[in-house]
């Protein structure tokens, strides 16, 4: 198959751009991936079966050989003839097993024990194995830059306008919180995914007839595969479960949207703080030759809007009309595809945030050009402390002057006859602050400093418990 | 490359249930056929350049000829090294014509002249070859069932309550509208998608350097095409043409699963009215061997689910900053795969409503079981029109009387005191008519004869114009 | 102000329906509540500069006592001239205390300082006060109707098609399950809303002219509130915390919307099994006086319909540039919307399910009409157990003798040459339920049973605690 | 009712602030609307039957006089009895006219006849009398501006970096061609509401008992309001009418935004090209004296983020089951305030963009500060255009030089050994040019002026017919 006839960006253009990528993400996310899952379902099932006395334990083994020879291609014909897919596969792994056996294979069990298990278990792996790795490499970057830049001075912008001067480290310290606090969001949701073996209706109808204690085959089936069931499933899994995954993906997405966001407009011609690393054989426009443009933090946006409706899909499928209908069932086949945007999103960040160039002297510059006007908030504040009743008043009309952002508001102050005896009352050091007013930053260093180390020491926890999500 | 090691199911398990479908599909909605348009843009500027005397005849015969030479691979492969699509694929084009000719490759265009001229294209074509084709086939099949069910009654119903009889005909005549006004829809979108050469920020600049008119040199170059200029571009076409496509393939969308969902819930045990046709071969469950499903109808709600929220992304992607943002480009890549679940949709529709499995027995019986109470309203309306002051009312309060539904509501009205003088004043038509109540389905079969003749010509006349869209 | 002149249904047509719940939820989510809570935050912050040494102890008193006075109409007025709702609001408050304490008025303090705050203390206490309180009211009723329910039969339904037996407690006890836990989710998003009193850019600027640990302000000044700081915050609180609340919000909307979607299905004339109740007075349809329609099931679906996509501006809300820009605000105003919303439709829902009329005749006719069938199950089951290989496939073929349906499949099975051997190896135990399948609901009952007992005990256990959200 | 109380933002914070306007949104979109236009539907309905034969002449005045009497209050007094909001409006008016008119009120008529036609009728005036108004006011307001501005020399900007240059004219013109074509979208989707008067389940059942054709009946009550009948219904009009207006909408709210957004980026410290007016008391920020913000604009863009999701409400209101289920009820009774946003955002557009203030200067400079690069583009093309075989690739090699930014790429070019005899080959004009690139701007002046001509004088048709849309 010729990739670039396929329909989706993720298989035609993104695969070929970064094959290596692709191959891993495949490997978790792929419909080859799920079928592997759904056999380790059907292989864990006769191993309960065997240890509640109900299987021989010749079975487990036959089955699970025969599992390992399952082709996607070889269910995919069998499909064509039972027109569903549980019952397709089972048939490819009876016809390879000893008749004897055969009864034992999905003994119990209705298809959906079977696939949303295998979800689960999907969903747990690719968490574990690529999409936290990849927020994690991403947010051990954006420590080591918060900790580079923690003194950097750069002007604070609220409203795309200069307000008072913080640090880019304190800037980035942002994302390293809010990247942080979102992994523990997808990390915590994926720890409660949950599979089910309560067959058709989720009573355990089916196992009811041989098994005294159907709860404990259930128990010991998913054990098998480092899973724990549902508290209560009719036909599936209480939806909400993986809901709450694709939120903690979602929301992550948006976090990285942000940052990208700030970055591409930091990047803007007037702006010219941050620049996206260039190749020297590399082509900004196909028109015009002098072209820079941040398009891969335009790219990680643009994901994000692409990712972010899909959301509303999950939402959608919660709800399933009694023991359940399908209609959640296509639906739920693209979600991979979000996690798999995460990761490119990820991967991509992780990319340029390390190739970051970092024009200090430019975010110095523009800095300056409005020291003379935010001096305003020391100078109302001091002003104010020294017992000025409306100081924030006074200092707003002081910004209205002709001169105010030619000369400092300090300056002015001070030749103010109703404002310099408040002056007068200030310490030295306060009075020396307002005619260094790129000095005032407050505890950007620090912050920048406390996050950076607060989120290594978590970072290094989770990777040493392999995320807090067993293998 | 494996199928099944793809991410969408879009490209692996729908791709290998249906290969001849995702060969069509593929032909004008994969990276392939985006390619194929843009090379075709590409060639049309020389065209274009050559009747304005910029370029020499031969300039365009020896790019046409280069054109069919490229291939998705080695833009890709150029395109590692330029980190730019449309650079790429100009450099792939350059080095297989003369040294004369090449500097006219994309001469004063922009890459975005060559890509949203190419999605135009290739949205038009699509529409026109898989789009209206589809729904077109769907709707004929809508067409003639609705025919071949204009007099079979069954009972209306509203908020899942039996309301007061149509026919099955009727019912599928609701459908035949929404769908022909949604193909209306739709296909006017596809009329007024726009090109562009206009340059890089959409005022000519470049082609004003040698060409005196450089809207009459879009105007060719589109015209090449079949393709008309957007009256204004910056360095995009105004995203809202798209868009309106695209909100005709989700309204479209919408019908579609409003029927499947009729369906599936007309194929409830409890109802039985209709039923997907099933192989001998198949299998409903891999644990309840007697289960019917109404899977296709199911897939065809699920799909939409999927579907739907990315219009989302559409409506996001209309703001590009300035002159235009990067951050609709990944995005805008996503939307041929709304296109293919659309065909997708109608494809499977069209086959299981083919094949729909109608039991007029059972809607008849269904019907009759309410009978004794769906009098009601003829009853009221007829009493009102006899002059009765609060003939609701009265109605009403029958249906509280512990024989409602036992027996004729009719019946009970004959039998109340303070009813039957009105009801002597009725004609004996009307009288008759109350006690048979199953005649009341008021124009249900005019009507839906009339929707029918109505859509039909008008597909009739869609089909023979190409679908109101150039070649 | 007539309420009928509003735009919004919450402020019309449902205000007036139920003064007594707009009171309630006015008291929390209003523009008047908001200010409350904005006052509430400025006389926090002069209490903790006081603790800190800064502002003497007569200032905090005297603006409390301010704060008692400005009401909303005020501070619209004054807003009228400053254009800057907080600006207009410290007006208000320092034009009621003497001029010496004026300057400790939001001294250091930035807008988002104190409409953050707010925003998390008045969603902190909508949950505690109306959202805990109305989802604990309906869980407690559905936990009761499980335990009325746990032993009444029903027919198990999978894509409205009858499965194998459940009991209506079983499927009421998904419910309670799915509630319970996104009560959980709410609650635990609601202990981790956030505050802040860092100032304009977050990194405490202001506060440090004069404050040597301003962290240690924003911890009493929150701590007087009893809310915690962000770890950091630019001008803003990182906004996961408040999307992870919305998030809780929405899903739990789902779950109330899958529940009233099951009961207007259940309420289908052809099922019958449950209704709404309905009054004497009451009018089903303007037309046809016969109908009983399950229209309050219908509202909560319709308001699931509008309030589930909402949570999309959440979710765009988390961009924003810098240190912050002003996008957010707007869209910000409309969110306590979505809780009460999801308060109406709670209310509403245990109201209904408290009055609703279970037909357990026709809930056992139902189930009874399929026993013949849905025995496929057990045989195939049993067979297997007994060691047929193919025991599914002979079961399926079972199903499509003509004889099917009429006869029990049991009986077919025993009838059948090639499957009645097997019958016999079965314990007498398991051929007798093969003749009264209704008996085969495997652990329906008791699983009714535990979820109900678990989550009464958990339900207790937040009731005692305040729902472990601080007062 | 203390509008501070509410809980919309729409019905307390935005319509204390602006209460003209409010009284005008609320004059179409209220409740208090919505319930005049039932009131008119009713109306008509009587006429109808009088024309028809059916009533006498005096019912119709009867039943008009007692319309104008009915008040919101007092049918919601009666639903609280009826439950039943069509069913208490017709008790209100019949209990207002003599004893011989009350049958021929709402005779054969079902609730969703008046509900939908009344809808209709109210999108409809909004359209006429709110939107269209505000839309063109500020299309207006921009096509003035576009000509005001047509020449002033700007960047064009793509991918925030300076490409090549435009007139802020140009930048305009975009926007007034895009809101020019969503007018026409929104106008054309207002023309395309319908009534209907076709009973129960749309099959004409009730009308038929006397009417002979029925059909007409419906027209001529329809033709009474000035609107046409759905070509056919179920117990509601096809919802696809609706939604191509709300379609209209949110997407004109799109481009909106996307001025907004670019307004404010214009607005950053930094670029300074553009900025809201501001007062001499307002204040920008509440501990920033010196800040001033684009809050407007900034409001705009976070309004499109709350109503934008709101039209997958409406997509998702397609699916109704069968002959109608009412899911589509509480959550289209929100849909009036996606218009109501609208309007808002556009008034406040037209207020600030009519104020904008424009600083030439700062552009021009702005401009300049790139000019040694951008002329890169022509550069290129002209090259080119002398027979260079690779221009684009020759250029771009000089933007790498050490030299490239701070000479004129022009003048590298000439200095450039190979690149100087190419130079030779051009024409005084165009050598000039590159020398004055700020001339480098192409036809952006004229397409400024040539799409204000086309909108100013649809403008003034549309005006001049009433929107097209009766009255």
């Amino acid at each position: 198959m010729d990739p670039f006839a396929n329909l989706s960006p993720l298989d035609h253009r993104y695969a070929v751009e970064d094959p290596a990528q692709f191959a891993r993400l495949s490997q978790y996310l792929s419909e080859a991936a799920y079928l592997r899952y759904q056999l380790a379902v059907e292989v864990a099932l006769v191993k309960g079966l065997v240890k509640m006395g109900i299987a021989p334990a010749a079975a487990a083994e036959d089955i699970e050989r025969a599992a390992q020879l399952v082709t996607p291609a070889e269910v995919a014909a069998e499909e064509e003839k039972t027109h569903h897919n549980i019952r397709a596969l089972v048939n490819c792994l009876q016809r390879r097993v000893s008749e004897s056996h055969r009864p034992f294979i999905h003994w119990s069990a209705t298809s959906m024990d079977i696939l949303d298990t295998a979800r689960a278990l999907q969903y747990r792996d690719a968490t574990r194995e690529l999409i936290a790795p990849a927020l994690g490499e991403l947010e051990q970057c954006w420590i080591e830059q918060t900790r580079r830049y923690a003194h950097t001075p750069q002007i604070g912008r609220t409203h795309g306008q200069h307000a008072v001067p913080v640090t880019f480290g304190f800037a980035l310290a942002w994302y390293v919180q809010r990247l942080g606090d979102r992994m523990e969001t997808i990390l915590s949701a994926a720890r409660r995914l949950r599979g089910k073996m309560a067959g058709a209706v989720g009573a355990y109808n089916a196992a009811s007839l041989r098994v005294s204690d159907p709860q404990q085959l259930e128990a010991v089936v998913l054990g098998e595969l480092g899973i724990k069931p549902a508290l209560i499933s009719t036909q599936i899994v209480p939806p909400e479960a993986v809901l709450d995954w694709a939120h903690g993906l979602v929301s992550t997405f948006g976090v990285l949207a942000n940052f990208a966001d700030d970055m591409r407009h930091l990047q803007r011609t007037e702006i010219g703080e941050v620049g996206e690393a260039f190749t020297a054989e590399q082509v900004g426009s196909s028109t015009m030759p002098h072209k820079r443009n941040p398009w891969n933090f335009e790219h990680v946006k643009s994901l994000w809007k692409e990712f972010l409706p899909r959301i509303l899909t999950v939402y959608m499928d919660q709800i399933s009309e009694h023991q359940r209908d399908l209609t959640n069932s296509a639906s739920g086949r693209f979600l991979p595809e979000v996690a798999a945007g995460l990761v490119q999103a990820a991967d991509r960040l992780t990319r340029f945030s390390r190739r970051l160039v970092v024009d200090e002297t430019r975010m110095r510059a523009n800095l300056e050009r409005s020291a003379n006007l935010f001096v305003a908030e020391p100078l109302y504040i001091l002003l104010a402390a020294a017992g000025h009743p409306s100081a924030h008043e006074a200092v707003r009309r002081l910004t209205l002057s002709p001169q105010a952002g030619k000369e400092s508001l300090a300056e002015l102050a001070l030749a103010d006859e109703e404002l310099a005896p408040y002056l007068q009352r200030l310490s030295a050091t306060e009075r020396e602050l307002l005619h260094q007013p790129e000095q005032y930053r407050g505890l950007a260093v620090q912050k920048a400093q406390d996050i950076a180390a607060h989120w290594a020491g978590q970072l290094q926890q989770w990777q040493s418990t392999g995320w807090g999500l067993s293998a």
